[in-house]
């Protein structure tokens, strides 16, 4: 296989390529190819010929890339999800076309090929061998079916690579329609797949040795807010359990991106009780904490999204990792048979609810893409039980996300069972609508915005008694003048 | 087991009982004591003393049951779908609390005890023998759900049976997480369960001698509207073929209720091509059609839902009808994990559709229950491809079914590949929003609402350009004056 610098491996890229890269978040991703990368995007748009490539992911992906790029016209499509505060830009001002997609969709979506040919797989690597062998590193997410489709595969390998990875992975591919198998995944625990991504070694066209660090995951400090939110669906887990409607052993939790979630999960892993497991998209700090502490049986994921520090805390116990700890591709992660079968407890953040349980996740008054739909929607629709937990406001309070009616919507309030703020958690099964609203006001609004909340609800009778004039005035307002009141 | 005259059988059931029916829609459900049910809620009515039931059943069930326990306050509750003007009206007074479900997320819910317990189980049979096996009748549902739950079960047989039923059945159950395993099914045709229900014997509290004649489906005539969308699609499937996106087989098709499915599955069978399958929910009249013409290779759903003199058509097929036909519960013919791994095609009917992909399938001006989500989000998150038709305006032309935003979401675009009115087709997939917007207007809003659908398109940028001071205009329009526009 040849060995290229990174500089040369990239310029084999032409524009308006399609080109994948690997990895899940900016955790498997290649570092020192995506720095590359976008010094030859600069390159091509100072000589008046931008990049414009068609960039497909995992989840969000390198800084480098979805940042780095967008500034210097290198991406003119991207699917299926993205976290970047510069590409979402460029979204929102529709100067690069955003395709967002439920992740676990995205590589049937691939295979289909509805998305046209992929010219380039980008991927980074523990090792490879002359059979076409790779194991991957810190995130899976499409990577095998990238290696799959691709025409032309680059490989990065970590210069500082000690085969830690090794063993962590279960690779496994679902076949396309009408080929398709049962999925023979039935515990969290279980290898389906092999430990490498198995690739034909004549695509790989140039191997490159990577030598950028890490971009790491920041997590802030648990807030007031995050911690009751916690408490309460604690409290919940235990009521649940008390009626016999969950396992005494739980079920596999997935939790979502993010401070509420990890500080969910730290929450969890303090209090006593069984030993439970997690099945879930990425593994952030707590995870690994309770992982580590003995608290999580078993965790399997599609990365690690880790900060540094906990990082460096890896490094020193790969030999029980290995054992309790899996990543697998993002189409397993979110298979909606495998979240059905497994009886997942899903929890997942809302950008705002409605009073009628309807959840967005993606638009700011309906019109601003935040960051895409994710694996939220593989979750919430198929889990055994979902939960979307949001503080009550933001923007210092100038924002309610409890509004009377979501400007825009990713589930749909049968998919939305549960719904927790740090005022407290509604339970919205059986009921209807109107006693959906009473009890999300009454549980989780903020005090300020209840009595607004209560105005658009009316009195004369409806399935959804929802005064339709009234229930866009939030954001409206909101748009006129900075604030829903 | 103790023979009971239906009127003897009814009696048993208490005011507020949790009450299941068998079958799905009409078919399979017990008419005779469904009528027998109905004049026993009537009397208890009379005597102040309302039955107020709780009334679960798979889709909408017997008139005499949905519209007639309606109207005499024999229905508290009800759950998950249901089909009736008079019930419609209930729910929509918040009479009755309607509490509507994912249809192949129903039976687990029952299962997990957040629907408490269930007093009977009401169902038709073709046999029961002393062992408790039940051979069913038309149509499946929940039935076998319902048998296994329910503290006591009537069964009443129909003296015009033939067995005809037999051997159509396939029945599988699956069981509740953490012990739920792969359901084996890869082939539309396959056989994964047992021709008869098993239930314990012991819970047979009456069996009654069914006498009422069956209440069949009504079909009106396909409009040129309804032939009109029948076409695009056909050209549509035609060009994804050609393309090398579907196989020459095709996929199974999944069709929705009424006229405008039963009309595209007409058409379909009518002209030229290789045999294909179906995997759905109701077999109408143009599906038994193209069973019996050999254009339909296999036809797997949950229900005959067919005309009176279709079924008498069916009465001199069994032996056709046995081989090429299968009933299954709906927890199999709508499960996420079969939609998924067949690969199937859905075709479904939209009550609006927003400029964005979303639809609207249940509520009126985001107000009005119509039917209930039903078996369509099923259908429309897991198919590999999703279709949703309607014709583009309703009333006269004063509504269109192409609005600028959903007064309610029920299928949020990811899920929506491609719309068609009898205008034309909008192939949605690999669009930004404001590209969906200008392919929906120009293919298939009506001519007369272009302009103003146009209108509410903002020219400064966004993810989503909507004018959302505009967006409800259509609506609140309909709600003061009685048309959008």
């Amino acid at each position: 296989m040849q060995k290229l610098m990174p500089e040369e491996a990239v310029a084999l890229i032409q524009p308006r390529d399609t080109v994948g890269i690997g990895g899940f978040t900016s955790a498997g991703a290649p570092s020192t190819l995506g720095s590359a990368l976008l010094a030859y995007a600069q390159q091509c748009w100072k000589n008046g010929r931008p990049l414009a490539l068609n960039i497909i992911t995992g989840a969000s992906t390198l800084s480098s890339i979805d940042g780095g790029l967008a500034e210097c016209n290198g991406i003119r499509t991207r699917s299926p999800y993205q976290a970047d505060r510069l590409l979402r830009q460029k979204i929102n001002d529709e100067s690069v076309r955003f395709w967002d997609f439920h992740l676990s969709d995205f590589p049937q979506a691939l295979r289909s090929g509805i998305w046209g040919p992929i010219d380039f797989a980008l991927i980074e690597a523990e090792s490879v061998d002359l059979q076409g062998r790779i194991i991957l590193t810190s995130g899976v997410g499409i990577t095998p079916t990238l290696c799959h489709l691709a025409k032309k595969i680059i490989v990065e390998l970590r210069d500082d690579s000690t085969m830690q990875f090794q063993g962590i992975h279960d690779i496994y591919e679902v076949r396309l329609p009408p080929r398709t198998l049962p999925i023979p995944l039935t515990q969290v625990a279980q290898r389906i797949g092999t430990e490498y991504v198995q690739v034909d070694p004549h695509k790989i066209v140039g191997v490159v040795q990577g030598n950028r660090p890490r971009e790491h995951a920041i997590l802030d400090h648990p807030t007031p807010e995050s911690n009751r939110i916690g408490e309460h669906i604690l409290r919940f887990f235990a009521m649940e359990t008390h009626l016999g409607r969950f396992p005494k052993t739980l079920l596999p939790l997935q939790v979502g991106v993010g401070n509420v979630a990890n500080a969910l999960m730290q929450r969890l892993t303090e209090v006593d009780g069984p030993q439970y497991e997690v099945y879930s998209e990425v593994l952030q700090d707590a995870i690994i904490e309770g992982v580590l502490s003995g608290r999580i049986r078993m965790a399997s994921g599609g990365a690690f999204a880790v900060t540094k520090s906990c990082f460096q805390t890896m490094r020193t116990h790969w030999e029980t990792l290995r054992v309790k700890t899996l990543l697998r591709p993002q189409e397993i992660t979110n298979h909606p048979e495998i979240i059905r079968r497994l009886g997942i407890i899903a929890i997942n953040t809302a950008l705002e609810v409605d009073l009628w349980g309807n959840v967005n996740s993606t638009h700011v008054c309906g019109r601003q893409m935040m960051n895409g739909i994710g694996g939220s929607g593989d979750f919430a629709r198929n889990a055994y039980l979902t939960i979307f937990a949001t503080p009550s406001t933001a923007k210092n309070g100038a924002i309610s996300a409890i509004v009377p009616l979501c400007s825009h919507v990713d589930h749909i309030d049968h998919d939305v069972d549960v719904v927790v703020t740090e005022y407290g958690l509604a339970d919205l099964r059986g009921k209807t609508p109107r006693e959906r609203a009473v009890c999300i006001i009454e549980n989780c609004a903020h005090p300020n915005y209840r009595e607004a909340l209560q105005a658009c609800i009316t009195s004369d009778r409806a399935h959804i008694p929802i005064d339709l004039s009234q229930a866009h005035r939030f954001h409206l307002n909101f748009l006129e003048q900075g604030k829903m009141l």
